[in-house]
């Protein structure tokens, strides 16, 4: 992965290189451990296995390239940032470094101590300079979903200028006018930093490659309620994971393969593991790269992972932007619309939340739900409370895990966490 | 305070009767200690003595009149709910009880553990049927100020029904707009609940006795500027809290008189303290009645608070609602403009607060800030953090205190604030 160009790249991107050649290096070891290991995989795995050793090589060396071609890269912390409009200013759109603790010590210099690792994680990537992806940024955009990103993008500010969407907190009309009132100004400074003009057609065309993207991710969800389990939990984060960081036209093709092997095997009755292993699925706050902690210790406990409600899972792929319209006004009321059916903990009520969780959890045949909720994640510790009433309704048991990204209560978890796969065998 | 009338008042409340005489033996105490013990008391504290000797006796009883009269009682527990416009419509406008430890175990059942004392004890006198104010009302008004209250309020309103007003998070005008409607919608939810009509002539009204009474807050804020001080602290803190409870127009009588007679002491050079004593500011989070542990803790240790920059304190009465407008439309703009300018940590940015914060320390010759964030309150946590820089940059020294309501931390905070206010002296 570290080869000299690269080395050069990063060199010019002002990261800290000794820190990040050994992050890198512990990165390595770690995927080796968790996803190499696994039996049965997919042919098609091959593809993950290639994205996610050059993230942070080929890939930024492809911003790298766009940006020497004119084009701009658009960061970006959650799903609310509409990536068609990004797309239609021919912008690259990309997640930025979330997912591992780095830099926390600085972090905690600019944000309080109880804040969630994802946020610590943000603002202690940028500090030690070891986000490649921050670092190729021509515009970070933040968005107000929590108070703990919402302040911290303040700080951030100071560091790495950030631009914020005001993400409202109902779904009444006013709410509605106030976000679709956001897409527009996202729109104006897209086309300040890009020097493009948005037009119809290149929004349409920014609609259909979103969507197109999550029809595929769709697909994947669909084709995993089959027994035996078809991937793995870890492989399908990770193709969630994926989705925010590579190329969209070409993920979704190689998404849609992955899938046509997933339907032949599925066919001949072949899976991951055996039918009457436990099937889990994930709900609640999302799980960056190289979060893994949680899906691996629940695979290593005899179960398999057969969804993911998060925002890296179906809350960023189950709804599509309408794609009838044929004017830029009833294309940025369509992105509205699609935005605000989004069941954030961000919103009150949510109630529609529990509704998807029990229905996907239907779906795809779980026997049972981990709710997992970031420490210090005040909108879905709340919403676990919630979600486990919805689900004992529906008659479905559930495992509510409050977790950060150090590995010092992996023994606890993998305690609780079998005896809670003893109780569905 | 526990006469028998009160006592079958309380019963017909369905409060807790055994548990609520403890509560109210434990707070009878706990002011005896912290208030009745201070030297050099204002005659008129014995206003304030007498409203919170009866806070849960005689002002119940005139809601439970007002109610019998065909009046309702609105209860809320934050400065964003417009008081002018529950006025407007023959209402009564209360606080409700947030201030001290109550049925925490119960309120853990609906909310997380990392939850805010504040928010707990909303939701744990509720649950132990302790406060004679929400047990009084007619309705109950959320907000969407902080994660933790916004999500709260689903929880609460499983057991008292309560209305949510969306506060945007940024001043735009697309922010503004949806404030607006918010109010709009509020006017539309009181008439319906008391049966009024608002008209223009009781909305002015509203806003001239809601401005009065923000006018009486600000002479007392002015008059502390005076050295030696003219009042402690907890007096000061003491009439900020009633503000929430008493009559408005009453409330604003008696703190005129009381301001008349501050304008004496200050005349014959009199105050609480020796004019050397350190003079402190408080900023932060709203202390709500009986949350008087870090007041007494600071005026104990030599030094005396000559201001409160905070909700229960100069956040509420700081902006007065423009009086010169006719119409009901006017008046709707006036009140949005007005609680537009609130400095609230929920607003990104909040750089506003930062000028205030320093302003006020300057105005009321504060020696140094005590920065007040209860734990687990990310807002204001975020921008201790911010204040501090502020401060520095003015050569104010600033402490940073995280606690909440038990007493666990008192000799901690001793310790602490012994070793600030010497750095003081």
């Amino acid at each position: 992965m570290s080869d000299s160009t690269h080395t050069q790249m990063w060199e010019k991107l002002n990261l800290d290189l000794p820190a990040h050649d050994a992050l890198l290096g512990v990165l390595g070891k770690f995927y080796g451990d968790i996803y190499l290991s696994q039996e049965n995989r997919l042919r098609g795995a091959e593809y993950l296995d290639f994205v996610l050793s050059e993230v942070h090589g080929l890939r930024i060396k492809e911003l790298q390239d766009a940006k020497a071609e004119g084009r701009k890269v658009v960061g970006s912390f959650c799903v609310f940032v509409p990536e068609e409009m990004t797309l239609a200013a021919d912008a690259v759109h990309v997640g930025l470094c979330a997912g591992a603790e780095a830099g926390t010590n600085l972090a905690e210099q600019l944000v309080p101590r109880n804040t969630c690792a994802l946020i610590k994680s943000f603002i202690g990537f940028k500090m030690a300079r070891l986000c490649p992806f921050t670092e190729s940024c021509d515009l970070i955009v933040g968005e107000t979903t929590c108070d703990g990103k919402k302040k911290a993008y303040e700080a951030f500010n100071e560091i790495a200028p950030t631009y914020v969407m005001e993400v409202p907190q109902t779904k009444t009309p006013a709410a509605r006018a106030l976000w679709r009132s956001e897409i527009v100004r996202y729109m104006a400074e897209l086309e300040k930093v890009t020097g493009r003009t948005i037009t119809a057609e290149k929004l349409a065309q920014g609609i259909r490659t979103a969507n197109a993207k999550r029809r595929a991710l769709q697909r994947l969800t669909k084709l995993r309620a089959a027994s035996p389990a078809p991937i793995s939990g870890r492989d399908a984060l990770l193709i969630n994971q994926i989705s925010f960081y590579d190329e969209p036209v070409r993920f979704t093709a190689k998404i849609n393969e992955l899938c046509d092997e997933l339907e032949a095997r599925i066919a001949a009755g072949q899976g991951v593991a055996p039918a009457n292993t436990p099937r889990l699925m994930l709900s609640g706050c999302p799980m960056a790269v190289p979060n893994w902690k949680l899906p691996y210790v629940v695979e290593s406990a005899g179960a398999v992972i057969v969804g993911e409600e998060s925002c890296i899972g179906t809350r960023n792929s189950r709804d599509l932007t309408d794609e009838s319209g044929t004017t830029l006004e009833a294309m940025i009321d369509a992105i509205a619309d699609r935005y605000m059916k989004i069941d954030c903990a961000c919103f009150t009520p949510n109630t529609e939340r529990l509704d998807n969780v029990t229905s996907l959890a239907k779906m795809v045949k779980a026997d049972g739900v981990i709710h997992y909720s970031l420490l210090f994640c005040q909108p879905y510790s709340h919403e676990a409370l919630k979600v486990d009433k919805a689900l004992a309704g529906a008659g479905i048991p559930m495992l509510s895990i409050e977790t950060d990204y150090s590995m010092e209560d992996v023994e606890q978890l993998k305690t609780r966490i079998e005896a809670f796969v003893e109780t569905l065998a």
